[in-house]
Protein backbone atom coordinates (compact mmCIF):
# COMPACT_ATOMS: atom_id res chain seq x y z
CA UNK A 1 0.00 0.00 0.00
CA UNK A 2 0.99 3.59 -0.27
CA UNK A 3 2.99 4.61 -3.12
CA UNK A 4 4.24 8.09 -2.99
CA UNK A 5 4.88 10.47 -5.71
CA UNK A 6 8.74 9.90 -4.80
CA UNK A 7 8.57 6.65 -5.46
CA UNK A 8 6.85 6.68 -8.57
CA UNK A 9 8.80 9.03 -10.90
CA UNK A 10 8.00 7.37 -14.00
CA UNK A 11 4.61 7.79 -13.46
CA UNK A 12 4.77 11.51 -12.23
CA UNK A 13 7.47 12.35 -14.88
CA UNK A 14 4.33 12.43 -17.80
CA UNK A 15 3.83 15.79 -19.35
CA UNK A 16 0.82 16.98 -20.72
CA UNK A 17 0.87 16.46 -23.95
CA UNK A 18 2.95 13.49 -24.20
CA UNK A 19 1.96 10.44 -26.19
CA UNK A 20 2.50 7.25 -25.53
CA UNK A 21 4.00 4.63 -28.65
CA UNK A 22 4.66 1.01 -29.17
CA UNK A 23 3.26 -1.56 -25.93
CA UNK A 24 1.00 -0.45 -22.56
CA UNK A 25 3.54 -0.19 -19.85
CA UNK A 26 0.19 -1.36 -17.35
CA UNK A 27 -2.35 -4.29 -17.84
CA UNK A 28 -5.04 -4.74 -15.53
CA UNK A 29 -2.77 -7.16 -13.33
CA UNK A 30 -0.12 -3.64 -12.71
CA UNK A 31 -3.02 -1.98 -10.83
CA UNK A 32 -3.45 -4.57 -7.18
CA UNK A 33 -6.22 -3.31 -4.90
CA UNK A 34 -5.42 -1.32 -1.90
CA UNK A 35 -2.61 0.60 -4.17
CA UNK A 36 -2.13 4.38 -3.78
CA UNK A 37 -0.85 6.13 -6.07
CA UNK A 38 -0.07 9.91 -6.54
CA UNK A 39 0.36 12.34 -9.35
CA UNK A 40 -0.06 15.17 -11.45
CA UNK A 41 0.75 18.76 -11.18
CA UNK A 42 -1.76 21.10 -13.06
CA UNK A 43 -2.55 24.36 -12.50
CA UNK A 44 -6.03 25.70 -13.32
CA UNK A 45 -6.26 29.59 -14.68
CA UNK A 46 -9.33 31.63 -14.69
CA UNK A 47 -9.42 31.81 -18.37
CA UNK A 48 -9.65 27.87 -18.67
CA UNK A 49 -12.85 28.12 -16.05
CA UNK A 50 -14.45 30.47 -18.21
CA UNK A 51 -14.05 29.20 -21.50
CA UNK A 52 -14.99 25.54 -20.48
CA UNK A 53 -17.91 27.56 -18.38
CA UNK A 54 -18.84 29.38 -21.48
CA UNK A 55 -19.02 26.22 -23.84
CA UNK A 56 -20.80 23.71 -21.44
CA UNK A 57 -21.91 25.05 -18.24
CA UNK A 58 -22.51 28.96 -18.45
CA UNK A 59 -24.38 29.85 -14.66
CA UNK A 60 -22.70 33.33 -13.76
CA UNK A 61 -20.79 31.27 -10.84
CA UNK A 62 -18.64 30.08 -13.46
CA UNK A 63 -18.46 32.51 -15.79
CA UNK A 64 -17.75 35.51 -13.36
CA UNK A 65 -15.92 36.45 -10.18
CA UNK A 66 -18.39 39.15 -9.21
CA UNK A 67 -21.16 37.46 -9.64
CA UNK A 68 -19.75 34.24 -7.96
CA UNK A 69 -19.10 36.14 -4.71
CA UNK A 70 -22.88 36.49 -4.18
CA UNK A 71 -23.32 32.64 -4.67
CA UNK A 72 -22.31 29.80 -2.37
CA UNK A 73 -19.16 29.62 -4.09
CA UNK A 74 -18.14 32.79 -2.87
CA UNK A 75 -15.83 33.39 -6.11
CA UNK A 76 -15.12 32.01 -9.61
CA UNK A 77 -15.01 28.20 -9.37
CA UNK A 78 -14.66 25.80 -12.00
CA UNK A 79 -17.46 24.01 -13.17
CA UNK A 80 -17.93 20.60 -11.49
CA UNK A 81 -17.99 19.04 -14.74
CA UNK A 82 -14.63 21.21 -16.04
CA UNK A 83 -13.43 19.21 -12.28
CA UNK A 84 -13.97 16.29 -14.03
CA UNK A 85 -12.19 16.59 -16.94
CA UNK A 86 -9.07 18.13 -16.16
CA UNK A 87 -8.72 14.77 -13.52
CA UNK A 88 -9.59 12.36 -16.29
CA UNK A 89 -6.40 14.55 -18.26
CA UNK A 90 -4.64 14.12 -15.30
CA UNK A 91 -5.52 10.82 -14.96
CA UNK A 92 -4.52 9.98 -18.64
CA UNK A 93 -1.41 11.21 -18.14
CA UNK A 94 -0.54 9.58 -14.92
CA UNK A 95 -1.51 5.79 -15.92
CA UNK A 96 -4.37 5.75 -18.62
CA UNK A 97 -2.14 6.53 -22.00
CA UNK A 98 0.24 4.52 -20.87
CA UNK A 99 -1.94 1.54 -19.89
CA UNK A 100 -3.88 -0.88 -22.23
CA UNK A 101 -7.22 0.99 -21.59
CA UNK A 102 -9.84 -0.17 -23.38
CA UNK A 103 -12.79 2.81 -22.05
CA UNK A 104 -14.56 2.45 -18.64
CA UNK A 105 -18.39 2.00 -18.48
CA UNK A 106 -19.25 4.50 -15.97
CA UNK A 107 -19.04 6.09 -12.26
CA UNK A 108 -20.04 5.34 -9.17
CA UNK A 109 -19.98 8.56 -7.36
CA UNK A 110 -18.36 11.90 -7.68
CA UNK A 111 -18.59 14.46 -5.17
CA UNK A 112 -17.23 18.13 -5.19
CA UNK A 113 -16.20 18.98 -1.90
CA UNK A 114 -14.67 21.96 -2.27
CA UNK A 115 -14.37 24.85 -5.07
CA UNK A 116 -11.88 24.30 -8.00
CA UNK A 117 -10.42 28.23 -7.91
CA UNK A 118 -7.95 30.02 -9.94
CA UNK A 119 -4.32 29.39 -9.76
CA UNK A 120 -4.99 26.21 -7.94
CA UNK A 121 -2.55 23.17 -8.67
CA UNK A 122 -3.95 19.88 -8.41
CA UNK A 123 -3.04 16.69 -7.58
CA UNK A 124 -4.85 12.98 -7.84
CA UNK A 125 -4.12 10.28 -5.27
CA UNK A 126 -5.44 7.07 -7.05
CA UNK A 127 -6.67 4.47 -5.00
CA UNK A 128 -7.42 0.54 -6.48
CA UNK A 129 -11.04 -0.60 -4.75
CA UNK A 130 -11.65 -3.40 -6.54
CA UNK A 131 -10.55 -5.73 -9.13
CA UNK A 132 -11.88 -8.39 -11.40
CA UNK A 133 -11.44 -10.24 -14.69
CA UNK A 134 -13.89 -9.80 -17.12
CA UNK A 135 -16.91 -12.87 -17.45
CA UNK A 136 -17.67 -12.06 -21.07
CA UNK A 137 -14.18 -11.58 -22.35
CA UNK A 138 -10.93 -13.44 -21.42
CA UNK A 139 -8.85 -10.45 -22.77
CA UNK A 140 -10.11 -8.20 -20.24
CA UNK A 141 -10.08 -6.87 -16.61
CA UNK A 142 -12.22 -4.39 -14.74
CA UNK A 143 -10.58 -2.47 -11.98
CA UNK A 144 -12.36 0.06 -9.86
CA UNK A 145 -10.78 2.94 -8.53
CA UNK A 146 -11.54 5.70 -6.18
CA UNK A 147 -9.52 9.10 -7.00
CA UNK A 148 -9.19 12.08 -4.78
CA UNK A 149 -8.84 15.81 -5.92
CA UNK A 150 -6.50 17.91 -3.56
CA UNK A 151 -5.00 21.30 -4.01
CA UNK A 152 -1.61 23.12 -3.02
CA UNK A 153 -3.20 23.61 0.22
CA UNK A 154 -4.09 19.65 0.80
CA UNK A 155 -7.51 20.71 0.55
CA UNK A 156 -9.58 17.83 -0.70
CA UNK A 157 -11.39 19.40 -3.30
CA UNK A 158 -13.10 15.86 -5.20
CA UNK A 159 -13.75 12.42 -4.81
CA UNK A 160 -14.92 10.41 -7.64
CA UNK A 161 -15.09 6.34 -8.28
CA UNK A 162 -15.38 4.62 -11.16
CA UNK A 163 -14.40 1.77 -13.49
CA UNK A 164 -11.66 1.38 -15.86
CA UNK A 165 -11.48 -1.91 -18.51
CA UNK A 166 -8.20 -2.67 -18.97
CA UNK A 167 -5.93 -5.36 -21.06
CA UNK A 168 -5.09 -7.95 -19.61
CA UNK A 169 -1.43 -9.60 -19.72
CA UNK A 170 -2.28 -12.85 -19.59
CA UNK A 171 -5.51 -13.08 -21.03
CA UNK A 172 -7.92 -15.66 -19.79
CA UNK A 173 -6.08 -16.27 -16.15
CA UNK A 174 -7.46 -15.55 -13.22
CA UNK A 175 -5.52 -13.49 -10.50
CA UNK B 1 -46.25 12.27 -15.42
CA UNK B 2 -44.67 12.31 -18.72
CA UNK B 3 -44.00 15.57 -20.27
CA UNK B 4 -43.10 15.77 -23.67
CA UNK B 5 -40.93 17.33 -25.98
CA UNK B 6 -44.59 19.15 -27.87
CA UNK B 7 -45.75 20.24 -24.39
CA UNK B 8 -42.76 22.18 -22.93
CA UNK B 9 -42.22 24.37 -25.87
CA UNK B 10 -40.87 27.20 -23.42
CA UNK B 11 -37.88 24.78 -22.08
CA UNK B 12 -37.79 23.22 -25.83
CA UNK B 13 -37.41 26.35 -27.24
CA UNK B 14 -33.68 27.63 -25.98
CA UNK B 15 -31.51 27.88 -27.79
CA UNK B 16 -27.83 27.33 -27.21
CA UNK B 17 -26.01 30.46 -25.69
CA UNK B 18 -29.29 32.37 -24.74
CA UNK B 19 -28.44 33.71 -21.41
CA UNK B 20 -31.14 34.49 -19.04
CA UNK B 21 -31.78 37.89 -17.15
CA UNK B 22 -34.19 38.66 -14.25
CA UNK B 23 -35.96 35.98 -11.75
CA UNK B 24 -35.49 32.89 -12.33
CA UNK B 25 -38.35 30.88 -13.89
CA UNK B 26 -38.22 27.69 -11.68
CA UNK B 27 -37.63 27.28 -7.71
CA UNK B 28 -37.27 23.90 -5.92
CA UNK B 29 -40.75 24.09 -5.85
CA UNK B 30 -41.51 23.78 -9.42
CA UNK B 31 -39.70 19.46 -10.12
CA UNK B 32 -42.51 17.35 -8.32
CA UNK B 33 -40.41 14.24 -8.02
CA UNK B 34 -42.05 11.34 -10.71
CA UNK B 35 -41.99 14.65 -13.12
CA UNK B 36 -39.97 13.55 -16.84
CA UNK B 37 -39.47 16.51 -19.14
CA UNK B 38 -37.56 15.84 -22.62
CA UNK B 39 -35.68 18.52 -24.03
CA UNK B 40 -32.56 19.09 -26.27
CA UNK B 41 -31.46 18.92 -30.06
CA UNK B 42 -27.83 18.68 -30.07
CA UNK B 43 -25.54 17.90 -32.74
CA UNK B 44 -22.26 16.21 -32.10
CA UNK B 45 -19.61 16.62 -34.70
CA UNK B 46 -16.23 14.67 -35.43
CA UNK B 47 -14.68 18.17 -34.91
CA UNK B 48 -15.88 18.56 -31.49
CA UNK B 49 -15.56 14.96 -30.01
CA UNK B 50 -11.50 15.60 -30.99
CA UNK B 51 -10.92 18.79 -29.78
CA UNK B 52 -12.86 18.02 -26.63
CA UNK B 53 -10.45 14.10 -26.46
CA UNK B 54 -7.56 16.47 -27.61
CA UNK B 55 -7.77 18.76 -24.11
CA UNK B 56 -9.05 16.40 -21.81
CA UNK B 57 -9.07 12.74 -22.68
CA UNK B 58 -6.37 11.95 -25.62
CA UNK B 59 -7.02 8.19 -25.88
CA UNK B 60 -6.50 6.68 -29.42
CA UNK B 61 -10.25 6.00 -29.66
CA UNK B 62 -11.46 9.57 -28.93
CA UNK B 63 -9.06 11.39 -31.63
CA UNK B 64 -8.75 9.02 -34.82
CA UNK B 65 -11.83 7.02 -36.31
CA UNK B 66 -9.26 4.05 -37.78
CA UNK B 67 -7.59 3.54 -34.74
CA UNK B 68 -10.71 3.79 -33.25
CA UNK B 69 -12.21 0.91 -35.32
CA UNK B 70 -9.70 -1.48 -34.05
CA UNK B 71 -11.24 -1.20 -30.23
CA UNK B 72 -14.52 -2.04 -28.33
CA UNK B 73 -16.09 1.04 -29.71
CA UNK B 74 -16.08 0.16 -32.94
CA UNK B 75 -15.04 3.68 -34.22
CA UNK B 76 -14.31 7.08 -33.29
CA UNK B 77 -16.87 7.96 -30.25
CA UNK B 78 -16.95 10.86 -27.72
CA UNK B 79 -15.03 10.47 -24.28
CA UNK B 80 -17.71 10.24 -21.61
CA UNK B 81 -16.52 12.95 -19.99
CA UNK B 82 -17.28 14.61 -23.20
CA UNK B 83 -20.76 13.30 -23.47
CA UNK B 84 -21.50 14.47 -19.72
CA UNK B 85 -19.70 18.20 -20.55
CA UNK B 86 -22.35 18.07 -23.51
CA UNK B 87 -25.11 17.10 -20.86
CA UNK B 88 -24.62 19.56 -18.29
CA UNK B 89 -24.82 22.29 -21.16
CA UNK B 90 -28.43 20.46 -22.32
CA UNK B 91 -29.36 21.13 -19.11
CA UNK B 92 -28.20 24.44 -18.73
CA UNK B 93 -30.13 25.43 -21.58
CA UNK B 94 -33.38 23.23 -20.91
CA UNK B 95 -34.10 24.20 -17.69
CA UNK B 96 -30.32 25.18 -15.72
CA UNK B 97 -30.33 28.77 -16.70
CA UNK B 98 -34.61 29.76 -16.57
CA UNK B 99 -33.77 28.04 -12.53
CA UNK B 100 -32.36 29.55 -9.37
CA UNK B 101 -29.56 26.78 -9.32
CA UNK B 102 -27.30 27.07 -6.48
CA UNK B 103 -24.92 24.34 -8.07
CA UNK B 104 -24.29 21.10 -7.35
CA UNK B 105 -23.28 18.70 -4.71
CA UNK B 106 -22.20 15.71 -7.04
CA UNK B 107 -23.33 12.43 -9.09
CA UNK B 108 -24.73 9.64 -7.58
CA UNK B 109 -24.38 7.61 -10.86
CA UNK B 110 -22.89 7.71 -14.68
CA UNK B 111 -23.39 4.50 -17.15
CA UNK B 112 -21.79 5.43 -20.70
CA UNK B 113 -24.49 2.81 -21.97
CA UNK B 114 -23.62 3.12 -25.84
CA UNK B 115 -20.72 5.08 -27.82
CA UNK B 116 -21.43 9.21 -28.83
CA UNK B 117 -20.87 9.16 -32.44
CA UNK B 118 -20.51 12.52 -34.95
CA UNK B 119 -23.57 13.11 -36.33
CA UNK B 120 -25.52 12.23 -33.27
CA UNK B 121 -28.22 14.63 -32.60
CA UNK B 122 -28.77 14.10 -28.78
CA UNK B 123 -31.77 14.66 -26.83
CA UNK B 124 -32.40 14.36 -22.85
CA UNK B 125 -34.98 12.99 -20.58
CA UNK B 126 -34.92 14.46 -16.99
CA UNK B 127 -36.84 12.82 -14.17
CA UNK B 128 -36.89 13.76 -10.60
CA UNK B 129 -36.60 11.34 -8.49
CA UNK B 130 -36.52 12.49 -5.02
CA UNK B 131 -36.61 16.41 -3.54
CA UNK B 132 -36.18 17.78 -0.31
CA UNK B 133 -35.61 20.88 1.28
CA UNK B 134 -31.98 21.86 2.54
CA UNK B 135 -31.54 20.77 6.80
CA UNK B 136 -28.84 23.66 6.71
CA UNK B 137 -30.49 26.15 4.33
CA UNK B 138 -34.23 27.03 4.84
CA UNK B 139 -33.69 29.15 1.58
CA UNK B 140 -32.37 25.73 -0.16
CA UNK B 141 -33.79 22.53 -1.40
CA UNK B 142 -32.03 19.75 -3.18
CA UNK B 143 -33.46 17.93 -6.04
CA UNK B 144 -32.13 14.67 -7.24
CA UNK B 145 -32.59 13.82 -11.23
CA UNK B 146 -32.24 10.97 -13.21
CA UNK B 147 -30.80 12.27 -16.71
CA UNK B 148 -31.25 9.74 -19.97
CA UNK B 149 -29.82 10.65 -23.09
CA UNK B 150 -30.65 9.42 -26.17
CA UNK B 151 -29.97 9.94 -30.12
CA UNK B 152 -31.65 10.54 -33.06
CA UNK B 153 -32.39 6.52 -33.53
CA UNK B 154 -33.65 6.34 -29.53
CA UNK B 155 -30.61 4.55 -28.75
CA UNK B 156 -30.48 4.88 -25.36
CA UNK B 157 -26.65 6.20 -24.80
CA UNK B 158 -26.14 7.43 -21.05
CA UNK B 159 -27.91 7.90 -17.61
CA UNK B 160 -26.67 9.51 -15.02
CA UNK B 161 -28.16 10.67 -11.48
CA UNK B 162 -27.10 14.06 -9.67
CA UNK B 163 -28.58 16.26 -7.24
CA UNK B 164 -29.15 19.87 -8.08
CA UNK B 165 -29.85 22.82 -5.21
CA UNK B 166 -32.34 25.27 -6.46
CA UNK B 167 -33.39 28.09 -4.22
CA UNK B 168 -36.67 27.89 -2.59
CA UNK B 169 -39.96 30.10 -3.78
CA UNK B 170 -40.97 29.77 0.02
CA UNK B 171 -37.96 29.92 1.80
CA UNK B 172 -38.36 27.60 5.22
CA UNK B 173 -42.07 26.01 4.10
CA UNK B 174 -41.42 22.50 3.49
CA UNK B 175 -42.87 21.34 0.53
Amino acid sequence: MGTSLLSAPVIASRQRGDRVTGQPRFHWEDFPVGETVEFGNHRVTAADIVAFAAEFDPQPFHLDDNAAKATLLGGLAASGWHTCAIMMRMLCDGYVLDSASMGAPGLDEVRWLKPVRPGDVLRIRRTCVESRPSRSRPEMGLTRFTWDMYNQAGDHLMTATGTNMLGRRDPGRDA
